[in-house]
């Protein structure tokens, strides 16, 4: 067990792994549960995880990642897609939490209302709700990560049509970032100095 | 102190909040401190919080936010920007990372070099880049204000003009996301329902 301060402070991009590491498939299904949990607007979960494990895979993948190592030397490669379009399956993902009584469906029907209308015909929102949601899902996947002593490392240098040549992503998948994950090897570098609070920071 | 696991499955979004209840300024600069702590694209750090906490500014803060009222319940709410155009400002932030051994210059060479030809006159890979960051150092704070006891409630509905009116916003700093933050009241709603697993994850 670690604490979120622990895991956030510990937790340093990697890009170095001991390539004979084996994650285990349940890890991974629990890694993106976890991951799922993340907040959504109008609860979209507007997000899908390709996990890369199978050597061949594994292979192509590095290629689309202008060949970067460590997609092969980790032990998997989550794909982490927001989705598009996501407003036209709303009301069926809401269907659940309102059968369950989370809430009501007048709220269920109001939310499915906004994000069609909002989203409907807005590309650029579309995008803007894909690539938010599924960040917001990849920072809790690696946080998790961490507490199970997992190292991780996000990408965003990819070629997203070869993505989509060699991997089974629909017409709404929007690759976002690839993340490596296994058991850190040596020779990865410390976590990287951060920009001093009084320059990000502003308290009204 | 709270695991990681359970921050990501006890969190849940807020809307209602104990109007009296106060946070520190340095619990919000704490959190900011372990947000910032997130990864971004070659360490760009393009991200930017203002805390509003000043009635004046949280009523302005709740027009901008087509008046939702739980910006003027929470304690607090963070204007989460990320910042367009990081890639001019990448050579400073690398410089510490140089300075205290921790990258190579050659690297942070590198990385200047490639950050520039792909961003430059780029505006959709800035606006993603800056969801993208900003994305992740909020669903950081999140988890973190979970760890504390403080409940949040993630928000996607605001007006990006009317924040640049009344907040103190630069030229490159994109408004992504509020998080409301406080201590929940009685009436806010489960954590909502989420898609089956075998919906969202693809094992290759």
């Amino acid at each position: 067990m670690t604490s979120v301060q622990d895991a956030i402070l510990q937790r340093s991009s990697t890009s170095k792994y001991q390539p004979d590491y084996v994650i285990e498939p349940e890890t991974l299904a629990q890694l993106v549960h976890l991951a799922a949990h993340s907040p959504s607007a109008y609860n979209l979960q507007n997000w899908r995880f390709i996990a890369v494990t199978a050597p061949e895979a594994k292979s192509l993948l590095r290629e689309a990642a202008y060949g970067q190592p460590q997609v092969e030397a980790a032990s998997a490669t989550f794909i982490v897609c927001g989705q598009l379009a996501a407003h036209k399956a709303l009301e069926q993902r809401l269907g659940e939490s309102v059968s369950a009584g989370i809430i009501p469906q007048s709220i269920a029907d109001s939310w499915v209302k906004a994000a069609s209308q909002s989203h409907e015909g807005n590309a650029q929102l579309q995008r803007d709700e894909a690539i938010r949601s599924a960040s917001l899902a990849a920072m809790s996947l690696m946080l998790a990560a961490e507490e199970l002593g997992l190292a991780t490392g996000a990408m965003g240098g990819f070629d997203g049509e070869q993505l989509k040549r060699h991997f089974p992503l629909n017409e709404e998948d929007l690759p976002v970032m690839l993340i490596t994950i296994g058991k850190a090897a040596e020779g990865n570098w410390a976590q990287k100095a951060r920009r001093p609070l009084d320059e990000i920071l502003t308290l009204i």
